[in-house]
Order: C-alpha cells, then sequence, then structure tokens
C-alpha cells in the first residue's frame, strides 16, 4: 500500500497535484515556521483508490489515519474524543485546482455529548459549545448521511420561534440545547441505522464524503465547464486539521488581510479583522468589521505576528498575498494564504516595486501586466463611490466612461457637437454613413452588434468610448427616443447619460468619471516592454487625429491607412459618384483628376505628421455600391412617382439612375468587384490614388522633409494581379510624377494578405511585392466562411454559447485556421525573399493573444488602432518572454 | 564548328528540336523510303548562331550548304543555275513547334532569266515558267528584299487591266513577261544595291531571311500567346528542298489525304485531288478538286504508292495521317504528313479499330479518345448539310442542338409545356425561382452570364441543351420578344428557333437535328476506362430523372443529392414559408413536421432508384432569404399603396412581413447563415429533412429493399458544428425512428468539405465524419474571395482577359490554390482515417483536368451531373493512365 496520508510537515507542498490547493497551502506555511493549525492530509491518490475501490476506502487508510492524528494531538495537547481536551477537527476537501463551493466540507467534528464540556471549557463558554454541537450535527447530517437540509433549518426557525428569538445570537443556551437535542432525534430517524457517536467513525465516514462530493454533479459539471480535464486535477485531497475559534472569547476574532494594498499597491498590510467571530459570521456580515489598522492596536502582538508572517509569505512566494487568519485567545493562527488580485493600478506599481525590492526579475514584472490592467489605466471610469445602478447592459466594446446628451443620428450629432454640446450617439447599429457622427460624438451606443459590429471596430479605432449589441434598450428613430425594455424608463432625444465601455453599462443621467492619470510606473513598464519586444508596433491611422495620438502612444508607423474616406466627404462623394456612374472613360477619368489635389493634401498632412516613419496606404478598397445613393429609397421613390403620376422625365431620370446604380450590385460585395479587382477594371480610381500619393511624397521630398510612402494593394489572390497593377498604374503614374517634380521618389509596393489563396501563393506574389501585410478581418472571413457583417447577430453568439467556438475568432485569431494559412504564408514568402516586411494590419494586431501568435510566426510588426499601442506594446514585450519559457504569472 | 547541315537520310527525324517539324518530317519519309522531293535541313542551331553572330550567318555555313545542295543534286539529276536542266528549290521555315503563317518560306528559288527556258523545257509551258518567274520574284522582292507587296501587286493588276484579264488564268505569256520585266524593275529601284542574280546569293539571303522570321514580331507574339518559350521551341530550322510541280501537265496534280476517313473513321483513304495545279491553287479555289477515288482511276499509279505509302505512314506513326502530296508528270511526292484531327465518330472508332489491329495499346486507345469526343457523341446536333447560317452566338454551356417555341418566363414554359409544345426558356438570366421552367423546357437561352452562371449549371445539371452570355440578342420582356442587335431581328414569344449547346449557336427558325447514335465502340471505350480508372464515378442528382439517366449512363452511386427543391414546389414553398417566418418554434415544427411525409416519398423513390447504391443526401444548404417573397416587390408595393391611401390593415400586413423577411437578409448571404449554421440555428429545419431521410431509409428496410444513405452536412467549418448536429439532431432522430419502425439503420454521416478551414483542420473533422466530399464550387469562392455569382460578368471575362489567370477556377479547378488546400485535407483526414470515403461534388467533377487532380490527391470518387458521366469515366481512365507515365496522344 502506497502512503496516503502526510504531515504538515512530511507533504511536498510543491506537489499540488498530490495534496490539493488547502493542503499544501497549509504545509507551506507550517515548514516556513508559520503558525497553523496543526492538520494532516490524505492525499489525491487515496481519493481515486476509493474509487477504483468500489467507493469504499482503501483498506489500512484509516489505520494510517488513526497514526497520523497523533501528530496533531501532539502539537495541539488535545485528545481526539478526550472528554476534558478534545480535539475537533475540519475535514476539508481540495483539489489541484481551486473550485469554490462545489465540493463538502465537515466541520467541527469530534464534538459529541461527552466531549461538549471540554469544548465550552475551551471555548470559556457553554453556550459556544452547544452553538458548534448543533452547527456539527446539521453538516454531518447533511453532508455525510444526505438528509435534506430543510428539515434542519425547519426545526431551527421552529424554536427560533418558540423562543422569541429574531437573530441566531439571541439563541440562550437551553434554545440550543433544544435544537440540538431535536436535530439528534432527526437524524436518528432517518438515519438511525447509520449514525453513530463514534468520533473515529464519523470521521470515517466524512472522510468518504468528502470523497464522493469530487463526483457529484455540480462538480463534474464545474470541471467540465472550466475545462478540468485529469491531467490538470484527478481527484481531491482530503485535510483534517485542528478546530480553531475566532469566537473563543473578545481576544479573538478572524480577518482577512492582502500583504499590500490591492488597489493602489501601496506596501502596507490592508484588511479587516472581525472579533469574536467564526469564517462564516464575517460571511453573514453581522457586524462590521474594523480595519486592520484598528486590529492592531487592539491585539498588537497577534498583529506584529501577522505582519511579519505576511511579508515572509510574500517574500516566498514573490506575490502580493491574500492570506484568511483566526486568533484564538490572542494566539494567531494562518488558516490560507494565495496570491491576491490587484487592480490595475497596484498591478503595475507591485511590478515595477518588486523589481526594484529585487523580488522579482524586469520579465517576471512585465508578466505581472497584464494587457487589461493597461487599458483600465488609459481611460476615465465610473467613479466606484458614485454606487450608480445601471439602467442597462450591452457588450463593453471601446473601453472608457462618458457622459453626454443623447442624439439618434448622425447629422444630429455633428449639429449639437458644433454647438459645444457633449453628446453620445444612440443607434441600432451604424454603417459607413455614420463616421462623421461618431466622430462628433463623445460615445457611441447600440441595441445590435457584437464586439466586431462596425459601431465596435471604428468606436476603438477613433477612440470613443462605446456600448454595443446593448439589447436592453429599444431605440425609436421617429419618436427620437429609447426605451429600456422591461421598464418604464423612457430617454429622449437630448437627455444625459452615462456609458461606461469598460464594463458595457448604461447609466441614466450624468454619473462622476474618474479620468485616467497612469502612473508613472506605467510609462516604467512600457519602457521596459520595449527593450523586450521584437516585434514593431505601428497604427492603423486614417486622419490626422488618429496618427497625433497614434504617434503619442509610441506607434512606429502607420500600418495600415484607409483611404476610403476620403471619397465620403459630402463635396467629394458627388465627384466621384458621376465617376463612377459614367460609361466614359474621359469623363470618368476628368472626374477623379478632380479629387486629386484634396486628397494629395490629406496624404502630406499624414506623412508629415510621421515624420519619416514608414506610412502604408491602402488604395480603394470597398465594392462600390456603398458609395452610391440607396437602391431601396429610388425604388420607393420611383413607385410613389408613379402612383402619383409624377412626370415622365422625372420617372424616367429616377429608373435611369436605378438602373445604373444596379449595376454594381452584388450578391456578395464581400467577394465581388473590389479592392485589386475593382483596381484591374476601373484602373482609373487607382491612377487617380496613386498620383496623389506619390505627388504628396514628391512635394514633401522637394521641401527637404522626410517621407517614408508604402503604397498597398488589397484583395489580392494571384500574382498577376498585383504586377498588373504595378507595372500598369503605379509605375506609368511614377515616372510621370517624377518627371513632372523632377525628383526621385523612392517606395515601397506591397500587398494586403487577405485572401486565402495569396497565404497559398506567397511565394509567388513575393516576388512581386516588397511588403505583406495581413488583413485578417477578411482572411477570417474567408477561412471560416463567414460574412462577419452577419454572424454576429445571427449565429455567433449561438456559437460561443454552446461552445461549438471557444472565442470570437474576429476578435482573437483562429490558431486551428487562420494562424495556419499566416504560418504557410510567411514561410513561402520568407523562401523567396528573406527579408519582406511582414505585419498584421487587421483587428486582431491589437489583441494580446493574436499577437502572441504574430510573435510566433514571426511576423516584423502588428498595426494596432491608436489607443491600443500600449497595449500592444506590453503584448508583444509578452510573447517574446513567453517565448524565453518563462512561465506566466496567473492572478 | 558544328555541323549545321544534314541530307534527309542524315537528320534524326525524332530530334525536331534540333530540325524542325517540317524538316523532321520529311526526313522520316525519306527515310521510309517514301519518295519525298530531295532535301536538306540547316539546324536550329544555326538559327540561335545567326543571332549570336550579330545577325549574319555564321561562318562556314554557306560552305556547308553548298556541299550539301549537291546531294538534291544527284537525286533530282538537276542542276542548280543550270539553264538546261535547273534545280529550283523552296526555302522552308520550320520550327519545333507549328506556328502557322508566322514565319516565312521562299519558293521557286533557282530561277532566273537563264534558267527560265529550262524550267519551261519542265514544265512543258512557256506560261508556267513565267509564272514561276514572276511568283518568285514578288516572294523574293517582299519576304527578302523587304519591298512592299502593295507595290508588286500594283502592277499586277495594272497589267491584268491592261490585258483585259478577268483572272490570274486569262494573263497570256505577253502578260506575264512585262509583269516579270516590271517587277525586276521595282526590285532594282528599290534595293539596286543588294539586289543580284546570282541564285547561290538569293539562296543565302533567302536562308537569312527566315532566320529573321523568327524574330519578327508577329512571330515573337504568337510564342508568347502561346506559352512557347526556349525550352520547348529555339530558333527556326531552313529546310532547302526540291521544287516539285503539280502544274507540270495533265498528268501532274496536287492533293490532300487522310489515311482512314476522319469523319466515320472508315479504314479507306479519304481526300481531295486537283490536277495540273500548285497548292496555291487549291487555296484559290480556281476549280473543285475530284475525290481520291476518282484520282485512283486516272493515275492508278500513282495512286497505289499513295495507298501503300500512307498505309506505312499509318502504321509506322501508329494513327491516322493527314498527307499533302503532288504529282509531277504521274511521279508522286509526299510533301507532308502529320496525325489527323478526328471527328468524335472517327475517335473512337479508329481507336478501337487501332488496338484491335495490334497497332495501340488499350491504353493508348483510350488516350486517343477525349472528352470533348464523348461529349459530343451523346448529344443530338445541326444536320451539317442544312448549311444553316446563325443568327447570334453565345457560350456553348450545355451540349446538345434543340428547336422549339421562345417563351420569356418560366410559368409560360410549365404551360406551355403541359399543352404539350416544346419551348426554349429565353431570359435574360435564371434565378433558383426559373428551375421549374428549364425543367419543362427542351432547351435554355440567356443574354447575359457565363459557362458557371445559373443557367449553365442548372442546364448541364439537368441535361437541357443551353447558350448563355448571348450578348447578340437583347430580351424585351414587356414585348414579350428579343431583337438580334444590330440586325431587324426580332422572335416574338412561340417563335420557333434553334440553339445548339455544343457550339454556342442559336438559329432563327426549326433547323434539322441529327439525333446522337453513339457506336458500338463508344460503349467498347467506356467499358475498357472502367478497367483503367481508380476513381468512382458518381452522380450529381436531385430528382428521379437524373438519378435514372445517372444510372443508365454508370453512375455508380449519387454523390450529391441536392434537398432544396423539395421546399421549392409551390404547394410547399407556402408551408416552409411559415415556418421561417414565425418566431414560435412550435409552429415551425408543425409546418415542416407537414413536410415530412411528401420528402419521406421523395426521398424513396431516390432510393429506390438507386437500389442499394450509395446516395448522399445534403441538407438544407442554401440561405433561407432565397425561399421568401421578393423584398423589393413589397417595398414597391408599400409604396404604391401609401401613395393611394391603401388601408391602415393592409399597410400594416405588408410592413409587418416586410420586417420578417428582412430579419433573414444578409449583407453576404454566401457566407451568412446557411448550411450547418442554419442547421444550428433552426435545428428544427435538419431535424425534418432526416427524419423524412431515415423514414424512407426505415420503410424501404422493412420492405427487403437494398438502402445505403450517407448524410452530408454543408458549410461545416468547425468539427464541432458537425459533433453538435450529430449528436442534437441526427442521433435522436435515428432512436426516435428506428424505435418506431422497429429496425436498425445503418447509415453514414459527414460533411462537404467547402470550407477553407474545414481543409485545414480535416483531422479534427475526420475524427468524426464517415465520409468527406468537397464541394470546389465554394471552396473556389472562399479560396479566391471570387462571389461567383458576381465575377462572371464582372471581371472573370477582364481576368481571362488579360491573362491573370490561365482559365476559370469555376470550370477547372485551381492548382496554385484550390488544389493545394484539398492535398493538405484529404492527408490530414487519412492520417486519422485511413479509410474515410473522399469524393467531390462540386461542379468540377465533371471537368477532366480536375478528374486529374481528383486522381492524383487521390480521391475515391468523383461525382458529376448526369449527362457528364460517360466523360468523368474516361478522363478518370485517363487520369490512371497518364499517372503511369504514358504519355498522352495530342491530335
Amino acid at each position: 500500500m502506497p502512503k496516503y496520508v502526510y504531515t504538515w510537515e512530511e507533504a511536498d507542498y510543491n506537489n499540488v497535484k498530490l495534496f490539493g490547493g488547502k493542503a499544501s497551502g497549509l504545509a507551506m506555511m507550517a515548514q516556513l515556521g508559520l503558525p497553523v493549525p496543526p492538520g494532516i492530509v490524505i492525499t489525491t491518490e487515496a481519493c481515486k483508490a476509493y474509487y477504483q475501490n468500489d467507493k469504499k476506502l482503501p483498506p489500512g487508510l484509516m489505520d494510517e489515519v488513526r497514526e497520523k492524528l497523533k501528530y496533531i494531538e501532539e502539537k495541539s495537547g488535545r485528545r481526539f474524543g478526550d472528554p476534558e481536551n478534545p480535539l475537533l477537527v475540519s475535514v476539508r476537501s481540495g483539489a489541484a485546482v481551486s473550485m469554490p463551493g462545489m465540493m463538502d466540507t465537515v466541520l467541527n467534528l469530534g464534538i459529541n455529548d461527552k466531549t461538549l464540556p471540554g469544548v465550552a471549557k475551551q471555548l470559556d463558554s457553554e453556550r459556544a459549545a452547544w452553538d458548534v454541537y448543533r452547527r456539527f450535527l446539521q453538516m454531518f447530517g447533511k453532508i455525510v448521511l444526505g438528509i435534506d437540509e430543510k428539515k434542519f433549518n425547519d426545526i431551527f426557525e421552529e424554536v427560533k420561534r418558540k423562543y422569541g428569538a429574531k437573530t441566531d445570537a439571541e439563541l440562550n443556551v437551553d434554545a440550543l440545547k433544544e435544537i440540538t437535542q431535536r436535530f439528534k432525534e432527526l437524524i436518528l430517524k432517518e438515519k438511525g441505522d447509520v449514525w453513530t457517536e463514534d468520533p473515529w467513525k464519523q470521521l470515517e465516514m466524512a472522510i468518504a464524503a468528502v470523497f464522493d462530493s469530487w463526483e457529484s454533479p455540480r462538480a463534474v459539471f464545474y470541471r467540465k465547464v472550466n475545462n478540468i480535464t485529469p491531467d490538470i486535477a484527478d481527484g481531491t485531497a482530503v485535510a483534517i486539521v485542528m478546530m480553531v475559534f475566532g469566537n473563543a472569547g473578545p481576544d479573538s476574532g478572524t480577518g482577512v488581510v492582502f500583504s499590500r494594498d490591492p488597489s493602489t499597491g501601496e506596501d502596507k498590510l490592508y484588511g479587516e479583522f472581525l472579533s469574536l467571530a467564526q469564517g462564516e459570521d464575517v460571511v453573514a456580515g453581522i457586524r462590521t468589521p474594523i480595519s486592520i489598522d484598528e486590529m492592531a492596536k487592539i491585539l498588537p502582538e497577534a498583529y506584529k505576528q501577522l505582519y511579519e508572517g505576511a511579508k515572509k509569505l510574500e517574500k516566498f512566494k514573490k506575490a502580493v498575498q491574500d492570506i484568511e487568519f483566526t486568533v484564538e485567545h490572542g494566539k494567531l493562527y494562518f488558516l490560507q494564504t494565495r496570491n491576491g488580485k490587484l487592480g490595475p493600478l497596484a498591478a503595475v506599481k507591485v511590478a515595477v516595486d518588486m523589481y526594484k525590492e529585487g523580488l522579482i526579475s524586469k520579465e517576471e514584472a512585465l508578466l505581472r501586466v497584464k494587457p487589461e490592467h493597461i487599458v483600465q489605466l488609459l481611460y476615465p471610469r465610473i467613479d466606484p463611490k458614485e454606487n450608480a445602478k445601471p439602467i442597462a447592459k450591452g457588450l463593453a466594446s471601446s473601453p472608457g466612461a462618458v457622459s453626454g446628451r443623447v442624439v439618434f443620428d448622425a447629422d444630429t450629432a455633428v449639429a449639437w457637437a458644433q454647438k459645444g454640446e457633449k453628446v453620445i450617439l444612440v443607434r441600432e447599429e451604424t454603417k459607413p454613413d455614420d463616421v462623421h457622427g461618431m466622430y462628433a460624438s463623445v460615445g457611441i451606443l447600440t441595441s445590435r452588434g457584437g464586439m466586431t459590429s462596425h459601431a465596435a471596430v471604428v468606436a476603438r479605432a477613433i477612440g470613443r468610448p462605446s456600448v454595443v449589441g446593448c439589447e436592453d434598450i429599444a431605440v425609436d428613430y421617429e419618436k427620437r427616443q429609447f426605451v429600456v425594455k422591461g421598464t418604464n424608463i423612457v430617454v429622449k432625444e437630448g437627455d444625459w447619460i452615462t456609458i461606461d465601455g469598460s464594463t458595457g453599462s448604461v447609466y441614466l443621467g450624468k454619473v462622476r468619471t474618474i479620468e485616467a492619470e497612469p502612473p508613472q510606473e506605467f510609462y516604467e513598464i512600457l519602457k521596459w516592454a520595449d527593450e523586450e519586444r521584437k516585434l514593431g508596433v505601428w497604427a492603423n491611422a486614417d486622419q490626422p487625429d488618429d496618427a497625433m495620438i497614434a504617434k503619442k502612444f509610441g506607434a512606429e508607423g502607420i500600418g495600415l491607412l484607409r483611404t476610403e474616406r476620403m471619397f465620403r466627404r459630402p463635396d467629394r462623394l458627388e465627384i466621384f459618384r458621376k465617376a463612377i456612374l459614367t460609361d466614359d472613360e474621359k469623363e470618368r477619368r476628368d472626374a477623379l483628376n478632380q479629387l486629386v489635389p484634396m486628397m494629395k493634401k490629406d496624404f502630406e498632412e499624414m506623412l508629415v505628421i510621421m515624420e519619416g516613419k514608414p506610412v502604408i496606404i491602402r488604395l480603394f478598397d470597398p465594392p462600390v455600391h456603398e458609395f452610391l445613393q440607396n437602391e431601396e429609397e429610388i425604388i420607393e421613390k420611383l413607385a410613389e412617382l408613379r402612383a402619383k403620376g409624377g412626370s415622365d422625365s422625372e420617372i424616367k431620370s429616377l429608373e435611369d439612375m436605378l438602373k445604373r446604380i444596379r449595376r454594381f450590385k452584388e450578391a456578395n460585395p464581400m467577394m465581388g468587384r473590389r479592392g485589386v479587382r475593382l483596381g484591374i477594371t476601373y484602373p482609373e480610381i487607382y491612377e487617380a490614388q496613386v498620383r496623389a500619393i506619390l505627388s504628396a511624397a514628391a512635394e514633401l521630398t522637394l521641401q527637404g522633409k522626410k517621407v517614408n510612402v508604402e503604397i498597398m494593394i488589397p484583395q489580392v489572390a494571384i500574382a498577376k494581379e498585383l504586377e498588373y497593377i504595378k507595372q500598369n498604374v503605379i509605375e506609368p503614374v511614377a515616372k510621370q510624377v517624377e518627371s513632372e517634380y523632377n525628383v526621385k521618389l523612392n517606395f515601397k509596393v506591397g500587398t494586403m494578405i487577405e485572401t486565402v489563396r495569396a497565404c497559398l501563393t506567397a511565394d509567388e506574389i513575393a516576388k512581386v511585392a516588397d511588403f505583406f501585410s495581413f488583413g485578417t478581418n477578411d482572411l477570417t472571413q474567408a477561412t471560416f466562411s463567414f460574412s462577419r457583417d452577419d454572424v454576429e447577430n445571427e449565429f455567433m453568439p449561438k456559437y460561443l454559447d454552446l461552445k461549438i467556438l471557444p472565442y470570437d475568432p474576429f476578435e482573437t485569431l483562429d490558431e486551428g485556421g487562420v494562424a495556419k494559412l499566416m504560418e504557410i504564408a510567411v514561410k513561402s514568402a520568407r523562401s523567396i525573399k528573406p527579408d519582406i516586411e511582414l505585419g498584421i494590419c487587421g483587428e486582431h494586431g491589437g489583441d494580446p493573444k493574436s499577437i502572441e501568435i504574430a510573435h510566433r510566426i514571426g511576423l516584423n510588426y502588428v498595426s494596432a488602432s491608436p489607443y491600443r499601442i500600449p497595449v500592444a506594446r506590453l503584448a508583444a514585450a509578452h510573447a517574446a518572454i513567453k517565448a524565453k519559457g518563462i512561465k506566466v504569472y496567473e492572478y
């Protein structure tokens, strides 16, 4: 028979799989010399043997327990079953992984009619002893004997009523005695055949019950949901620990303490203490605990021990400790310790401090700061002191809290903003047409759409807090209001609301927010991150504002400058529509030529801001139909005109427009004539763009400014597509511009890798491309055959819910599919052109897990939206550190 | 110096790269002992040396030519430049690959003032000699001296007018003398500095001119267009061959003959002969040639020689020969031989005959029959005797010729067909709504769309001849007519037309067609194909008709039974719409349950026809929006009602319907909620289908019939999707059906592999799938990010035109991308489940080149539309034979 039972001193506390988390922690503290209640632990191997042995305790186990229990008796000076000075124990479950509340524990085992007086003496209170007794009977009855808990509660309430007690504390000794008596009668009636007064038998039964609870339905379910497979945790250990009583007298109590302040990171004990209380009482909230500083005054000796123990543990674990303790008659016992969860401020400060104290390495310090900490430090948040209650909840899609007056359309947003109002744009969902209104707003709220809906993507890109997919609200555009479903709350246009894009909450009225003030340690961490990371961090930025923010946050270039918006400005849109709808090539060229000087100015601005850092400009990508007049409106108008008898010429002209627009209508625009396919069929558009870009570069070069332009062709699936555009559009235009400005231009031409075929033929494409930038949004669509515009409302929520997908692949790169394709592409491209510049500019560029993949497959940089730059810098450093094999710190 | 000049006897006729095609053929015939005009050949190496030597003949070359020319003189008994019995030669170009008309040739070289009398004597005609002389001058002047041909023609026409000659034949000796004189004057005036009367000098100049023509712009362009790279053909050889004259007298002439009948394959000489003529005259069509049988009567000796030579050549080349010959004074000369192009009937018969004659192997016989032969033998064709002239041309998208009365919509097609009319459905393009009309029609004609447009795909699938993308016609639905553009031809509804889907031609009225009667050899070839092929050949068939045809043509199973049409029948569509549009799950289930017995009957029919052969049934795939009411019509109707003041309830109900329909509208339906994604979000649809399928299987099993059902889930991208449907839909329904019928069911569950991610994660999917069927249509879309519905009219024609793509990847599998993915998937799936059943059911399943890929990557079967089954059987055999390394026979 293997050894199943170990004392705290014997157990290897690093072997959590064998001893479970709880016992390991106690063993560790015991071996560090901290005061813990003496105890022993039965291994998880015994649990496995129990199940293999047809749910019977393995033979000899109880002999071993008996033998080892002597150790507790020695340490405590108490004896199990001894009427004079009885030892009471807890029988606790504890697996390798914490499964809070999922398994059973029996407390106070060892009390019975014979030992009760001894307990009363230990506790200095007969009442407390009876209280312990009745608690034991109820717990044992329920957990070990399987008697319905309600029956105990009914008796308890009945006696309480009989004695006129309003709270448990008002129950006197008689009442508790009567409860105890009736509990015993209940047990005899229900389970008289198995009940025993013998504490050794009780102990045996309790151990078996704890083992049983490993396979209880809720425990099994919990493990399934949390993916706790047998290789992670296989069976529960059982700890048998001497009971200590915080309710033994006024010099007793129980508390929780952090070794440093978990919200500020300040290096002092932080916590609460409740005297004359056991753990359960703290939870019940009968009295208000006192602060740990106050405890120091009452119990100075115990406090000193606590402080020293906490620091010792912190040093040993190299992490802030979250400690539970009890004081019994002035004597301190550590009951549990674990790494403390820290707020963002504390996480950053503690990481930096611990490095400076020599406790942890710089790499470790970096790993301690999580991307979400960085995010939270960047944005304003709701003042927790306000205690505000949200009226609705949606998806936390772009962080930050902000208050503003509700508007329901983009034009109103712009108009009100121009009058100096702070507005929040509320829509069912947003479309490209709404972007000017999103810019004018301080926040965005939508009732539909997911984390990668248009509203969410744009909000993150332009740094506006947003809550999307808030299905709690129903927007009524006609009445200019929204109602909160299931309530009578109506919010009208102009009303104030506050949204918190970090939590997804929506509040009525103005709720006070706290501005973001990243501490100095924040900048220190980012500087360290830059030293570690191998990946460059670039920004997706379309406008000067974005570029400026990106630069401020440390962007090393622009990885994606989308040019579509340049055509959307009202003054330009009409010209562009004319260019598209005409059949005459010359007319098209003339119209587009009108746009060249305007676009040239746009490009100059961006290039000047970036001061010679690389700027990747993507040529026109979307289907042109998006830029044309709305078809449904025309159909409606036509039907109306015909019904009302409009003039023939009016009808004719509308019909003509409808016909022309329909030529651009597509069954699946995402895979239609867009990107390079549009560039090849309507080369005039790319010509105009390239002319504007290169003229801007030439102009600035003449002015002696540094310029670093890279022209990117989207949607390439065939190497010859890129070759065609280079030879027939870019090179001829470049020659013209060079001779016009009399300057030699230096620029790169590359492609967005966003079709599957581009990945599979990356070697061929690499021959004609100076750089690749993975467009992972489209690549994800194509790999899954999921249309991002459609999946979010239709089936993605269901897929995540049913765990058909572990996460939304539009947020985090799909390892199984998309990342495989990218890896194929990287290898294949580098086989042809080892130093080709490879980056990623999809939404994934700002996602930590995706950044890790980017690092792993060897990209040169990631490009993220401006406000994600600090996160990307940190995540890139994490990726580099993890690649060295350094384990990640888990809070 | 390498040896540059070879006699016919010396040249290795297999070294086509060195001697060019023409000279190799002549050398071969000479060495076989056939009478050919004696000649020598200058190698392509000399041509390369010419270009390396700054376009000068390599030193010593002319000495070699002089030396070798003696061989011709010996053989012919004539002497180059000899006034008595002069040798005239042709100087001919000839590269490794035939480049018809792209390079130059000089004829009749060796005639001049001195040798003319000798030529006259040889030809027995002074006039003929002058004719030869003037021809030589014009050719030499144009090709060697570079004088504008128009100047020669002007002189020629002037003299013709002067002598009042209407045709060239009417020119007398004086006229020809005058022409010759004036040609010489022209040459002296234009190129007097380089002109020479010396035939040796002329020969030298002619050789250089032939070399020059290798790099002429049209030759360079031709090579580029036809991908003739230097490794295929590098430079031209020059053949110098004694001139022979078919116009030397009545015992002379020229002709073309096939060694067997090229249209029937009958084993007898077939060809034409024109006496007293040279090659040019045949082309000019001055007189009507006589048949080769008639020639046998006039020139029995020459005919006998011709017959024996032809048979000798045929035996040697193991192929029907297409031979040019000339008879000079009764003496036969073979001038050229090549493998003859055969019609479909002949190709099949000759292949079988030659195998039986022991000339070729069975494998070789199979390779001789091309897929297009098989196709042409299956379908009726226009009777060539009718000499009908098409009024318009479109794409030959589904083979066969048929006559019918024009109708312009599907409902009319059905109504007329029910009255017993044969109708041809004419549309701008077709949609799923039109399919019932397509079934009712004998042929389909559309003015828009490509080879993989809806009309083309459905027409092929259901075996209706079709011509699509016929842009010559303009359809006017309102006037119920179409007009042929640029003509005054108007075709009204009810008019007869005839279309030929094998050629793309459209004819006015009824044109006589010939029924397809495949000869017995056709079935013999297919039997042989079955012995050779490794790939199974299954059919895509949705209805009993299709299944019956498929079985007749030898299908070994149904690889794709699409179930969508079952919902489209008018009586069912309303029920289905109700199921979709309701919010109530019970209502949905009830509606769908109404459909179960109807669908069960459909499945039973199909299973009974297939008699235990596997039948793969694909569950519902398309986006449901396709089945709902037309949105634009409702918008129009609404606008109309509002304008005219319709009743509130009417408006309300339309608004409600619009709202419900719009819930199913998608930005990119191809990648939206369809296939398994629909199955997971609306499991009731799949439940109803599975119930109908399995009930049918159970019913037939009880009746003792053989049943082999495979249920296929479309659009799977994640293994868990398939797992979910299996566990939550298929297995529960199967249990219910088994207990209801009290029968044990055997069926497979698999998936269509049509998303990229499915290919990349095929190992995971293989764990839960019994079979895969590649859906290469969708896979091609996803790999390229091309929407098939959109590309055909928008940019595919341009891409093919610009050679950005070598072929349409929706017709032939894309080797570079899609096939790579499939290979990844096959390897990955087989690594998990070595005997998993793998097939292909996209349109590519019937395309020979794609079938070769299917063979190469190791699929088990291809599934093609019923009428493509014979082609697929042959192509599968070809793939297996080619894989053995046997070279393909090229006609």
